[in-house]
């Protein structure tokens, strides 16, 4: 009854109310499941694979990429025989009711779809199963990928962009080209079912230099990212952040239509006033965090 | 990306913004479907059916009631042999997937569970079907039921309010006693699966005392449905109708929210200033809408 507040207080990180009480809807847990897994030796293989899976009209439950600096250290660190000298690799899962059909089930014959467009677009191998001990290693794996970059023993600044998955083959690329250009060594792990990307920057964090070139590359991307139908950030959100990046996607007029909604929750502007909103003659010292503490 | 401006325009009736362009999300259609109709010689009976079937656990795509009168003119409007001498029916359908189980289906089960449910609150009848005529006969007539009403040569005017399923049986009973206190003569048909009343008020609208007498009719039965936790509109929205309800359900301290939202949207004021939030010194009036004109 009237307009939905609950859908103005999403996404708006702490800076309109404190939320206090939640309802939940409960659905019910999925009844089974198949977990794929499919290796290439080309990312841009991989992510058509992604965008040919949801041209098919089939949304997995999951459907995550690995590239081949990911697929090493995740093998080093849980030793589950991942192929290192791959480039890539999907981990896809679908769920649901499982309806016998002759000659299998649904989620077979789904899973076999999903075989025949990776194999399609170059998968040198694809494996399906039903085990949960295999599936729950696999997720380990997933879960803990970011985790186990700390064997390489660098800093790491994770990206966050949603962009349509049609576009994954190119923003990969072109993650790729802006790491070049800043002598950067990046690595990618994500949620390529969403077109949730998350390119790893690694640096070391005691470098000012280095910051600076992650801060820059960081802007490029998102950049990049936004131009081509994408967003600011996909599930991680502003923050300080990526405060100055809001203007790559909205207009200076819908920059003030949200300070003033801000305004009419908090008069006193004492919900994170410095936050997802870039403010006139605020400066943010992303290289050096704690500056801003007078903020 | 930021608070999520379409969940606010959502319900906001075209105070905010003007909306010019839509994404939708496409969903398949249910490959298969259940079509039951339970007749009762109580509404009790007939509401205490639904909080039993959502208190089971089933979410049924429809679960619509109607009442004796309405019974009657639908009866009389389309012949499809309902019992005329009924005081409740409801039309119940499951859809999804079909999943074939040992003497039956998924859906045949859950339908099952259905029936017990009516019958264990003394439904007389129930009938399930997976004919698609017979369920286009049932829809047909549900969906013509407000106009089979009709016939009976009067206007009325239709209430909305979303309840607690639990709290069908007494709401139901309350329109029955509000509308008795003002002699007027009352009908329902709605959507009980949502908890979605829809007493119809039947009336003269030549005559202005009987137009004063749903319009306090209406705010007492609106007022009770909020007192048991339901809402000033389910479906049909505020406009200008139920503008002074909204205190019914909001602070003072909310309706200056929604305000200064609003003013932020636009400040000029030329959204539908005269919808949805009651504004100090402007009364509406409901008996002679046209001398709202000048708003």
């Amino acid at each position: 009854v009237g307009p939905d507040l609950a859908g103005l207080l999403c996404g708006s990180e702490g800076t309109l109310a404190i939320v206090t009480r939640v309802w939940c809807r409960l659905t019910p847990k999925p009844k089974a499941f198949r977990t794929g897994l499919a290796v290439y030796n080309s990312s841009r293989d991989a992510t058509n694979t992604v965008a040919g899976i949801i041209a098919a009209g089939i949304t997995p439950a999951a459907l995550e990429m690995l590239d081949g600096v990911f697929i090493k250290v995740v093998e080093e660190a849980f030793h589950l025989g991942f192929p290192t000298d791959a480039q890539a690799m999907l981990l896809i899962e679908v769920d649901g009711v499982d309806i016998p059909l002759e000659g299998g089930s649904s989620l077979d014959a789904e899973m076999q779809e999903i075989e025949r467009i990776a194999r399609a677009n170059n998968a040198r191998t694809f494996e399906a199963s039903a085990d949960e001990k295999k599936r729950d290693q696999l997720w380990l794996a997933r879960r803990k990928a970011f985790g186990s970059l700390g064997r390489l023993n660098l800093s790491h600044c994770t990206q966050d962009s949603c962009v349509p998955r049609s576009k994954l083959p190119d923003v990969l690329e072109e993650i790729g080209r802006i790491c070049r250009k800043y002598d950067l060594f990046v690595t990618n792990c994500f949620h390529a079912g969403d077109g949730n990307v998350h390119p790893a920057l690694c640096f070391d964090e005691a470098d000012p230099e280095q910051v600076r070139r992650i801060i820059a590359a960081s802007g490029e991307i998102v950049a990049y990212c936004v131009s081509v139908g994408g967003s600011v950030t996909g599930e991680h959100g502003v923050g300080i952040e990526k405060m100055a990046y809001m203007k790559f996607m909205y207009s200076p007029e819908d920059l003030a239509l949200m300070h003033s909604l801000r305004h009419s929750f908090s008069p006193e502007d004492r919900m994170n006033p410095y936050k997802i909103l870039p403010r006139e003659g605020v400066e943010i010292d992303l290289v050096h965090p704690c500056r801003n503490v007078s903020l």
